[in-house]
């Protein structure tokens, strides 16, 4: 193993979900989650996570559901890395590279993006899924909405094998906490 | 409302999942879970709960579940009600009675063997997804095990229509983490 590969990026797939696991509803909405944007500490907390953050990475379909918010210029200065199987729409402001196929061909580029920060794995749960099992997940920041929705889109559709290493876990306002996890190997 | 229903006890559904909202495995196995039955400060934290219940509630196929723990004796010294379309085989030194139909039906009932104590709904989440249906589910107190598993059997298979208000957090060893929640009315 490398000297480069040793000291690499971590990556995170910082996300939240229903206390049922499911990071969207059936129809892809994430409304139930807003309504705790304004719970106390969040944004700090937020922003202290996005100043750790060197680049991102993001499936297509989340992609284009930060592309469609058009009230809100693109939130990201980090480098952007979007897997994708087709041409998508540059986004004034954006700095996104589209890559494709699999996800460990594409680490090294996206490690030397991110300098001395982390990866920030936006998601879906189906590129994570990659990540995990190409064995380059580091941690979980998993956010947890006090809300039980019945039915929606999974967190994770993939096994870890070894159970996660707690960290730490945070509590805001009357209902929202964050458990992080490390992944081990 | 009687001064009856008002003053009822609780109701509490007491489990524990992986992180991505399983109860169980796709083969029903719950190993995964039991790897954590010694870390510190559970068994006191089991007892401690299990002292503050006065019935409890499960479907069948629970019920066969700890039926079949062979090298188990029934572990329950309250009248646990289980909900159940066929006849099952009473355990030695189990008090228990079989019920059906409509939760909201056989509630007066089990609230009055509960008698000042809490009920634990123990599951599976089909049944208690009858509770939530019927505005007869009070409390959720939510173990979470560090684990992903992928797919399996999903906690509560329905919506519940407000946020829940978080009560407390605890942690277990180096892992496991319970979250206790509110329903609301």
């Amino acid at each position: 193993m490398s000297t480069a590969s040793t000291k690499r990026s971590r990556t995170i797939y910082y996300v939240a979900q229903t206390l049922d696991g499911f990071i969207a509803d059936t129809e892809h909405r994430i409304d139930w989650l807003l309504a705790f944007d304004g719970a106390e500490g969040i944004k700090e907390h937020y922003e202290a996570f996005l100043a750790g953050i060197g680049a991102l990475v993001m499936g297509g379909k989340t992609y284009d559901f930060l592309c469609a918010q058009k009230d809100m210029p693109w939130p990201y200065t980090q480098k952007t890395w979007v897997y994708t199987n087709r041409a998508r729409p540059q986004i004034e402001g954006a700095d996104v590279a589209l890559v494709h196929g699999d996800v460990s061909t594409s680490f090294d580029a996206i490690a030397a993006s991110a300098g001395e920060k982390a990866i920030w794995l936006v998601g879906g749960g189906d590129l994570v899924a990659q990540y995990v099992r190409a064995e380059l997940l580091d941690e979980i920041h998993l956010g947890l909405a006090p809300v039980v929705l019945g039915a929606g889109i999974p967190l994770l559709p993939t096994r870890i094998a070894k159970p996660l290493t707690l960290r730490s876990t945070k509590t805001f306002g009357r209902g929202f906490v964050e458990l992080r996890y490390d992944v081990p190997r």
